[in-house]
């Protein structure tokens, strides 16, 4: 195997399908990246079993073959290589050549005949959309993704397929994230769920820009198919849970709030209650005044937002601020309206029109401070 | 004690005094910083006991005073708060309100007579010198700085005072490193070992311009004093390695090297060396190219410079890659010389002309590989 490329095409390359290199393989081959030759160039493919980033790039292939190197190591040098054109050849034995301008490294390869192959993903569902609106999607549910184990289906996020748009949905119990955007995607309803290790990962693929990202899925698999790059990962199995059915349908209390105010209180507050080690804030809503307080042993803060717009009943709740610290770092809306029932309802936060997304937060029970 | 100042002040202020907070502290009172009020506004401290930092802010003073407060959770909240006027005000219990805009926090703060005092520097050496050519004279000497406490007096960085120049020296027992820079101190010969520590905190204080800083120096503490910031660290002591008596006189080897293209040669090379755990790199001098190797069980590189203005006799040698890596870091000039004598000699790498830097390392003595 030999051919020449440019070594800003190969960085590139190497640097986004390294991203699904395993950090602590099963075997050794695991610890490897895939290179072969294709018709027009140069394919790599990096797999850790449950995900795997396929990519090509234009290359002059002088001899066809294939072989797998170390990722990790590969890539490092890659990396630093001097702006030139690089020499790579493979002898029969896998002992792999990397030249470029003064620079000459022999690494030891493997037969790329180890490594595991992509899936083929069968195209019965294809969906195109602007790589920001997925991305953004992704952005206002993963956090709301189930770190722990107990419950696996909860480690994905659903993605619900319907003929005018895509859900996305995640929750842990605590709290449960909706993003929504509206498309036509020509497809009967479908939906699927993906982990959340694949999309932390996938966030660093898509970029903030309009150009379409294809989406294909069947019962296992789904992939995610840029310009030259794909990106695929198993799905999760088993039933999401029906989340329709604890969204709540009415309120008590409704307060529209400035966002970048709001956030910024919570930041402070956080402070203490971070200290504090109780995570708490608690929010009391009266007349045009929104006040945020948290407490620790020996400090105490106070964060009064005012005016704000409240219609509703007086209410007084307490959370979890890393719940609203979360959901503040996604909305990009200026103002947005918090929807309350009771003080230990669930909270709904919304934009003021549309259904772009909807968090809904569990309060915490908190017996009333002796002052 | 009561003041009103600006948020941007106090934060830039906090910011700087904070980094003398000991992380954990022998006693609470050493978590905190001190605030007092001046004639002219507001003074802070903070101090680890090894190093201490004041800095005065502008403020109006309206109830004179001091009080101690936890030091960390003071600048996370000074550093979130809004853009606006502090209001400042701690009881005579110490209960300390900070107001500002809509956020009102209460902290417990502690009597300041607790706190550890600043020892007063008599100034009986007192030197100007620009910033950043101080700044330029640690960055080049704190690496070489010995990290293990067997010789306590390497922990720090020798600093000599002449009439007409300084001269700053660190070495670990592997390698050297001296920096110097001509000035008229006005002053007597005399020297001081500065901790490492305090050098690494002082270099996050003085900044890469001509603005000058005045060091003053007594047995026992040195002071660095910028505008309104002064910082004082002990000095180490007992005697300095005599370092003048190890320095070679004589070569049979100079090579002028390209810095830029020999650092990013070192940096492959470096990937190879620390995969292989013996971090060595091999530098072969002949004719008029330098050859740089480094081989792990599997894998090796070979790094040509060429051309490279050589004088003198052939050689092999071989070096530890961080000690080059270190040192190409600190390099300014396009072009610096390496002198070597035999392959188990110290190499010395200075400038071409003048004598701001000089750095020492010795070889690893290698076998020969068989190939």
């Amino acid at each position: 195997m030999r051919f020449q490329c440019a070594v800003a095409s190969l960085q590139e390359t190497v640097a986004t399908v390294i991203r699904a290199l395993n950090v602590r393989p099963e075997s050794p081959a695991l610890e490897c990246v895939l290179i072969e030759t294709t018709p027009s160039g140069i394919r790599m493919f990096c797999t850790d079993l449950s995900i795997g980033i396929e990519s090509s790039l234009p290359a002059t292939v002088i001899q066809e073959g294939s072989v797998i190197l170390p990722g990790k190591l590969f890539a490092d040098i890659v990396r630093k290589l001097p702006a030139d054109i690089v020499h790579f050849h493979s002898a029969d034995d896998q002992r792999t050549t990397i030249r470029c301008g003064g620079s000459r490294t022999v690494m030891k390869g493997f037969p790329s005949n180890i490594y595991p192959q992509l899936p083929q993903i069968p195209e019965n569902i294809t969906i195109s959309i602007p790589q920001k609106r997925l991305r953004s999607m992704i952005q206002k549910t993963i956090f709301s993704i189930a770190a722990d184990e107990t419950r696996p289906i909860l480690t994905g996020a659903l993605l619900e397929i319907e003929p005018t748009g895509l859900t996305m949905v995640a929750l842990d119990g605590f709290r449960l994230a909706i993003s929504r955007t509206h498309l036509q995607t020509n497809q009967n309803e479908a939906h699927a769920v993906i982990p959340g290790k694949a999309l932390a990962e996938l966030l660093h693929i898509i970029e903030d820009k309009d150009d379409v990202i294809d989406l294909s899925l069947n019962d296992k698999y789904a992939a995610f198919t840029l310009a030259s790059t794909q990106f695929i990962t198993r799905l999760l199995e088993g039933e999401f849970m029906r989340y329709r059915q604890i969204l709540p349908t009415e309120h008590t209390t409704r307060a529209v709030v400035p966002k970048h105010a709001f956030a910024d209180s919570i930041a402070r507050a956080s402070l203490i209650a971070l200290e504090g080690k109780n995570n708490l804030v608690r929010i009391q809503i009266e007349k045009d005044i929104l006040t945020l307080t948290s407490n620790s042993d020996n400090n105490q803060i106070e964060e009064i937002i005012q005016p704000v717009e409240i219609d509703g009943k007086s209410l007084e709740i307490a959370f979890n601020v890393k719940y609203l610290t979360d959901i503040n770092r996604v909305i990009e809306d200026d103002t947005y309206q918090m929807l309350f029932q009771t003080p230990i309802s669930p909270c709904v936060f919304k934009p003021i029109e549309g259904d772009a997304f909807l968090f809904l937060v569990l309060p915490v029970r908190v017996v009333p401070v002796l002052t």
